[in-house]
């Protein structure tokens, strides 16, 4: 963030509310590592997803990292993961010595394809991750009857899509563990942190083990039950994290009003394409990403980002997929490389101003050729 | 902590200077993800430690973690940690299907021992933790020469020795690699925290990278060079690092003073033991810990912890020895055992006032039968 008037960053954090007043009420409480915070944050959010257990956690990848400990994943097991996504899911699949398997994303809403996804199924194939990409909900339905024809768990990440909807139900309670969260630019901050959910008992019970060194304090002291991490959040985080739950109808509201600003001014303009919402689906969109179509940005993604660049507007690219990266071995995913390589996120945050976004809109669609 | 007057907790975070004046600046600066804390942070420690690289990473757990990966560690290494230690550096092991090999402590030192550490060296080992633990000092320099005579890469683990001292300088500058926590407990701490430390660009690169997604966003936005993860710190909890490090001077103060006056009161009596220090050695004590000599403690360790409690003070049990917990594979090690058995360690915070102390000294005295 620059202080040049005209720079318009890609993300901000706002705070509208409590933050600073919960932080030092933290710190003064001397509660630093847990606390009355971090059990609101879950009582919170437990009511609000009307989900049995949530555990907060340090971020969305250990969050991750939980739930594939949680369902006891093991060397050589495979994990599908859409080839087109923030690879969290995929990386702590390495991290594990498990097999992320790439597959193919929607066409339309970019999200994990329900079409093709038991081509990807295999004896060894043990979860599913469904990740909401920019906020965008998957055929969430149509992948829980495969994966349940199938005895495999599916894990949501909705690490991008807090508050989106799905059927007028929350994602994020549709898998078996579900995966948040709240990092510096999400839509609540708790600038790293996130959550873990689930309707299991001996699931949570697990993963709470494991989010603090396997030991249960209330039973003994350094008694390790299971070989556990240190995926925990500090009090004082979760404190910013209540204080922006309470102010979610604004955030919401501005978040919607950011996103309906860019659709009037973008969606009926040639070459220029967003991500489908499909009627199932009321998603709170975290990242504006349209498909530039290449007839009318010949220059390329890479190059109208730099343009923009030089506008003072920070742009991001697609993801990269997983076919792009040479870290992992991947399918051709054509789709996945097709998204990846001609999609351009821009500003979203809820304080952005409507001005701002005209400017932004104005100066990517001079940059049609 | 209770309210009650006469209870005295085992720790006890103190803030004794620009604490919450630091963390609101950084919230008030948006930066609350990276940010100038963190980079004050790690500059500070860089100074101070007279080391080439240091990260800040979420936890002194995540820090081993990230040790483990910079050295490249594969599944079926083998990593000697000690047996009588908190087990982070075993379980991060288990976690990247390495073998954790065992291996003694001294019966005075209570840390790793040189002297029988050839032993536990195979063909396999990759790496020697040296714990040092409740802030006292392994003989480093013995260490070091076997394992460079070995050629096995010395990770020393500060979680609890942060400004200890050996011959002069301080720990974590020896090994390869170093950890440090700054947990709630911590002579410094940032809620969760920690720090990675090492003289190597190739590791501080090779790990800058895992701490982030395996992302160089000055380099590719969302480009993974390698499959990484998230330790990331946040800038707010560095904030609070930094105005902890600023009162360096009066915290170790402190806790000399605190250390001294257990010193005092139970170093001359029966069947109470300290942790031997050497002469090398110029520790900072993190947890004051002395071992029951059966003789006198008749009913037990854990029966003088119930005991203790009684009376309102909070004290804790040794860790439990690698031979007492199911989920390890590991030798008999009858001084890790001995120690874990028979140790138990008191209220050791900065603020621990000279009566508390004496009243703590007296009541556990009283215990003796």
């Amino acid at each position: 963030m620059e202080n040049n008037p005209k720079y318009i960053p890609w993300a901000k954090p706002d705070f509208w509310g409590n933050e600073i007043k919960y932080v030092t009420d933290a710190l003064e409480s001397s509660w630093i590592s847990g606390g009355a915070y971090l059990d609101r944050l879950e009582t919170d959010f437990r009511k609000l997803l009307k989900t049995k257990h949530v555990l907060a956690v340090s971020n969305g990848t250990t969050a991750i990292h939980l739930a594939y400990l949680g369902l006891g994943l093991k060397p050589g097991d495979e994990v599908i993961v859409p080839g087109f996504a923030f690879m969290a899911a995929a990386n702590i699949a390495l991290h594990m010595n498990l097999k992320p398997v790439f597959a193919e994303v929607d066409a339309e809403t970019w999200c994990l394809s329900a079409k093709n996804l038991s081509h990807y199924i295999s004896s060894k194939t043990k979860a599913i991750v469904a990740v909401h990409t920019y906020g965008n909900v998957c055929d969430i339905d149509e992948i829980m009857k495969i994966a349940d024809e199938h005895g495999i768990a599916v894990i949501e990440d909705c690490a991008e899509s807090l508050f989106s909807k799905y059927k007028g139900r929350y994602c994020g309670t549709f898998g078996k563990i579900n995966t948040f969260s709240f990092q510096a630019t999400k839509t609540i901050t708790t600038g790293e942190g996130g959550l873990v959910v689930t309707d299991s008992d001996e699931l949570n019970k697990k993963m709470a083990l494991y989010r603090s060194h396997g030991m249960d304090r209330g039973k003994k002291f350094y008694w390790h039950d299971l070989p556990g991490h240190n995926f925990r959040l500090t009090n004082f985080q979760a404190a910013i994290g209540v204080a922006q739950l309470e102010k979610t109808d604004v955030i919401l509201i501005e978040r919607k009003r950011v996103y309906e600003q860019y659709k009037k001014r973008l969606s009926t303009k040639d070459g220029i394409a967003f991500q489908k919402i499909k009627k199932e689906t009321d998603p709170v969109i975290w990242a504006i990403a349209v498909k530039l179509e290449a007839k009318y940005f010949a220059q390329g993604r890479d190059k109208v980002i730099e343009q923009m660049k030089a506008k003072g507007i920070e742009t991001r690219p697609g993801f990269y997929a997983s076919g792009l990266l040479p870290i992992y071995e991947s399918h051709s995913l054509p789709v996945c490389e097709d998204i990846s390589k001609n999609v351009i996120s821009l500003p979203s945050f809820p304080s952005l101003q409507n001005e701002d976004i005209a400017f932004i809109c104005e100066e990517l669609l001079k940059l049609r050729m």
